[in-house]
């Protein structure tokens, strides 16, 4: 997807959420489980109840890897569902991959050729030559690790490296790699005071921005700190709407949970 | 798998090399793509043929994602042979995971519960609460990129920090956390002049060395400056073993690379 399909669709949509399909078999209403795949069946009906509120879906690995081949037969049919059914929406594979170049052209092959991802979250450990076979791809995005919602954030990141913290490195550097204009960065919400400092760094870029909702994180100075003339931003949330109610009303309830976000989006849009 | 264990086997075989399975299908013999699982079937007679001159098995995710669900199945059907019929060996999932803790914890249930892995490897730029899921499992192993074999590894991992280079602080902090004697650190054989330096660091932690054969690394520099009293090295050989022949005599091959390989080991232990 391009980039400026993107920010077309902020603008109609009057919202730059992003959905988070963190789908726990535990945690879903219990009428699902009798269904064939409760997984899919679950994220299914969030999708279909939320899409026009959301203008991204967030796919975190992890909750489907669990499963075993099924789980990932479970996140194939989602980002296929979305795919055939909301082209529109940017699709991002939360999957944190990294590796040597030959191995990283493979993750990119398996997230952008096979499942159709739009983006995929890369960790900056290893360096160039582990996240350039990502950029490499046209219209994909890397969206890089940069300063994350938890609290190892500070083990690391926050270190200092010619008196700047280490997350500045990682955004100074991957703005000269081949093809910087396919990156986006993560930037945890709880962490309004570094935003200001970060735009000013990567004043075009798009920041995802994780840890609104059962994190904690403040949207109002997420927005006021973080949005440029592209808007700029996408704010994820996962547990706060997916698990709105544990009940057979689960997908109205995560309309309602992502409305309330999408109401305040639409307030900042009105102003910038 | 505890530690002893593996340190027993290293001396019983007279072996610390693992053979990592990166399985290309572009790259295996055409006779094995009639098979109903190429994949796999390439993979049980590799695994056949070299059990007892390798310890160790690594299983790199990216070469099996790429297949999608089928890949992911081919490679849950390896890690079972290999437990049921090789259960002596240390079976690593080369998998460079590590995200906020409640989505950890589904990576390493995925790794350690579902796939029986004794080991993954694991990126540290999220910090602690991204790596201490993995460490919670007893007998299992977090392997923790420290410094790497590829280019890119200079890129963050050399930075200087209070005038140590990153990965200094990343062996610093981890042995503090919890449970750290659940840790071993990935250190690329591409790194020799760092060896010393590292062992004094973390004299009793085992190291994972990539880079030998197709990388490039120095097998004698490696072993001169990173043994240890309980041998403390892994060392990884991917490429030059598994697609030592493309014709029907490539478990053979893999067996006499494996063999070369094994046989300086010998000579090396011999002397320690």
């Amino acid at each position: 997807m391009e980039t400026k399909f993107l920010v077309d669709q902020i603008k109609k949509k009057r919202s730059f959420l992003s959905i988070g399909l963190d789908t726990d078999i535990d945690k879903i209403p219990k009428h699902l489980l009798d269904t064939e795949d409760p997984i899919f069946r679950f994220n299914q009906q969030i999708i279909d109840e939320t899409h026009d509120l959301a203008i991204s879906y967030k796919i975190n690995t992890a909750f489907y890897e669990v499963y075993g081949w099924k789980g990932w037969q479970s996140m194939q049919k989602t980002f296929d569902y979305i795919k055939t059914n909301y082209p529109e929406q940017f699709l991002i594979a939360d999957a944190k991959r990294g590796d040597i170049g030959n191995t990283s052209l493979k993750y990119a092959a398996a997230f952008f050729d096979d499942l159709q991802a739009d983006a995929i979250t890369v960790a900056p450990y290893m360096g160039e030559d582990s996240v350039s076979p990502f950029l490499s791809y046209q219209n994909k995005h890397v969206i890089l690790l940069a300063l994350t919602s938890n609290s190892g954030a500070a083990d690391l990141q926050l270190l200092k490296v010619d008196d700047k913290p280490l997350y500045e490195q990682v955004i100074n550097k991957s703005l000269q790699w081949t093809n910087s204009q396919n990156l986006m960065y993560v930037i945890g919400a709880t962490q309004p005071e570094h935003f200001k400092r970060i735009r000013a760094l990567a004043p075009h870029h798009f920041f995802l921005v994780p840890g609104i909702g059962a994190q904690g994180g403040d949207l109002d100075a997420v927005c006021r700190n973080g949005m440029n003339d592209d808007i700029g931003l996408i704010i994820n949330s996962s547990r706060g709407i997916i698990y709105a109610s544990a009940g057979n009303d689960f997908a109205k309830a995560a309309r309602e949970s992502a409305k309330a976000i999408q109401a305040k989006m639409a307030l900042y849009l009105s102003t910038c």
